[in-house]
């Protein structure tokens, strides 16, 4: 028997089901017309934001990372509730547009930019946050070529990383944003050359559940943009001190605490009042707003025994959920929250394997995983799906297609 | 410096680029009218069917995978060139009718066949490759509601997996087949059940390189099918004795020797004739027809300098690629065969990163590969990428969308 990871709290029965926005899943599959199916809670992105706004100072704007899930309602939902958005390519501007979500709260990082990119960025005033010398080049003749004053900040890469982090971003050499120490040299030029300095950026690292690291982390940025301020000359206009924040996917994986982060990150801008008076703050989330909010609701499709083992096997899989087979930027496989969503207030008499539909044994949901006995037409629930889902998987494999996305 | 994966042959060089199906790579860039793109190259897809065909005893037929490349214009290419196509959802069903494919040439395999998709399998009149007895029973149920007889093979669980593969579909407990024990009572039911009985599948793994495992593989493959044949009463209509040939993606990877692979089984078919003579028998293989004939060319929009280390960064990455940056099924990540294609025939001089454009430290093409010194504009092939490249890719992942291809 395997542990699975822990379900996220805010998920409710109803009639023995999981509840979800106040509707079983069955309801929920049956609105749907099919399943594989996404089901993105309003209720936890609402209480998220507003746990975050309760714990970190005021004057802290919340930033979401478009990428973590770019679903039209999840944009929609989430316009009121941040302050700024940030998006990783020109196919997420246009999300961003359709969405009618005004430039001047959007900023683009991403290493690659294209040349169309960036003038598309720049028509519409959306902020670059620069990762080279050459791009802030490019950013500057596409700006004259297209007489329009281009909002550039640049995105810094510091020496420093955020410990225990899934994915580090900063921290040695790196594709990503400018070395610390050229940075000052390189903000002058964009000043000198009259594009609107927007500030910097600096990311250290995502999927942390250690209050400590993260506080230790964003000390180091404050210090560093006290630092590079100073250098350059001017205030910063504004900082993205980055995110971090991770939530807990696998067994034994405790939440961060949230209130130690808060708390802490009073104390440092109080400690650094005098640099930032004039600075404009945010942090940067994606999967912290969104992560929990996620479930992924596929279908018992046939369920059988090979060699003493049992399987369910499903109509889901990685083609739609990657990251909870295993395959995606992690080394073991643990297992993800997984649920039987129609037995979810039965007692677990069954170990059994999950697994998706597609013909690759990489193709896992659970393994060993002690479970209410299911039969063929129960659905599965793989919690923290809401970040890095969809968007992030392999539809196409094997010719199955997206799932469905819905918001309730 | 890390070694770079073997270059597959049968590429040229044209005024030192690399020429894929005699055009240079600038030329198939401007063609497309964008990059990343994938070229799939018509001459390596006939080759490599004819190596086969020269190697292999002419009574064996030759199944596609469509998995492994499901582009229009490869499944087009490849229906005069082979004898049956292997589908895995009804999704690839789709891809196989509008090429206008005789559906007495496909069988389709999966664990998670949904009932929609038996049916639009059966009323095609595609074998079905039932992986448990509860899929089998739901086949019959559906024919007899649609007044069509089902042609049902059974896929097998062996006992037995292929060595040295990359990924082990048979031996033990396994989600795909029915285990070996209780294939002939199944048979014996799907035949008196009135459905059209069309044999065994034994897939046993598959993406290796050596031939003695895959002779060891086939050996008992035969050996397990006369064993079933003879418990079931009656010879088999077919056997599909699987795949597992490999292509070398990595440092120091050989390529299969097709020739020992083809004579090992001459020999095997004499020991076996008695057993297998009115059996048709085929080999399934998808990697191996179309993997070394694609080529993924990504462009440099920016080369940059951290703290020492030279990155290439490329409009292209995972999201078109996820195999090639080591995330797909790989514990360590090893460099797949990279080149400079646009400087092609220049001898190699700088180490350097090549990454995608994607916000993740994921997202790496080549880790500190010898290169020669490119310049932005230049453009990156990445090798290897026929098969499980654009459809095994997180496509949508921060919204670039999906890469263009061509077949030449």
């Amino acid at each position: 028997m395997k542990p699975l990871g822990p379900i996220p709290a805010g998920y409710d029965v109803m009639d023995g089901e999981l509840a979800i926005g106040g509707r079983k899943v069955s309801v929920l599959a049956q609105k749907a017309g099919r399943t594989p199916l996404f089901v993105y809670s309003k209720a936890h992105l609402d209480a998220r934001v507003a746990e975050l706004r309760a714990a970190i100072p005021a004057r802290i704007g919340i930033n979401y990372a478009v990428k973590a899930n770019p679903h039209a309602d999840v944009i929609a939902h989430m316009e009121p509730l941040v302050d700024g958005f940030d998006i990783a390519s020109s196919g997420e501007l246009r999300m961003i547009q359709e969405a009618q979500i005004d430039p001047a709260r959007v900023s683009f990082a991403g290493p690659g930019k294209r040349d169309d990119e960036l003038e598309a960025a720049i028509s519409a005033g959306v902020t670059l946050n620069c990762e080279s010398e050459g791009e802030a080049q490019r950013s500057l003749a596409i700006g004259q070529r297209l007489g329009k004053t281009p909002r550039i900040a640049i995105r810094v890469n510091p020496d420093f990383e955020l410990k225990g982090s899934g994915m580090k971003m900063g921290g040695g050499a790196k594709p990503f944003g400018v070395d610390a120490e050229r940075v000052p040299a390189l903000a002058k030029h964009i000043i000198a050359q009259g594009a609107e300095w927007r500030g910097l950026h600096i990311f250290t690292g995502s999927q942390t559940l250690s209050a400590d690291a993260i506080t230790e982390a964003q000390s180091n940025v404050l210090n560093l943009a006290a630092s590079l301020a100073s250098q350059i000359g001017q205030p910063l206009p504004k900082l993205n001190m980055g995110g971090g924040f991770g939530i807990p996917y696998f067994p034994g994986d405790e939440p961060l605490d949230l209130s130690a982060v808060g708390a802490a990150l009073h104390d440092l801008l109080d400690e650094h009042e005098a640099a930032m008076t004039n600075t404009e703050l945010c942090l940067e989330l994606g999967r912290y707003l969104v992560g929990e909010a996620g479930v992924y609701l596929c279908r018992v499709i046939d369920k059988k025994v090979s060699h003493g083992q049992t399987y369910l096997i499903t109509d889901g899989g990685l083609h739609h959920q990657l990251a909870a087979s295993g395959n995606f930027g992690t080394v073991v496989r643990r297992n993800y929250p997984v649920a039987i969503a129609t037995r979810f207030s039965a007692e677990p008499d069954e170990v059994v394997n999950v697994v998706g539909c597609l013909c690759t044994p990489l193709d896992r949901l659970a393994d060993m995983a002690e479970l209410p006995r299911a039969k063929v037409g129960d659905l599965v629930a793989v919690f923290c799906a809401g970040a890095y889902g969809a968007s992030a998987s392999p539809a196409n494999f094997l010719g199955h297609g997206p799932a469905a996305e819905m918001i309730v």
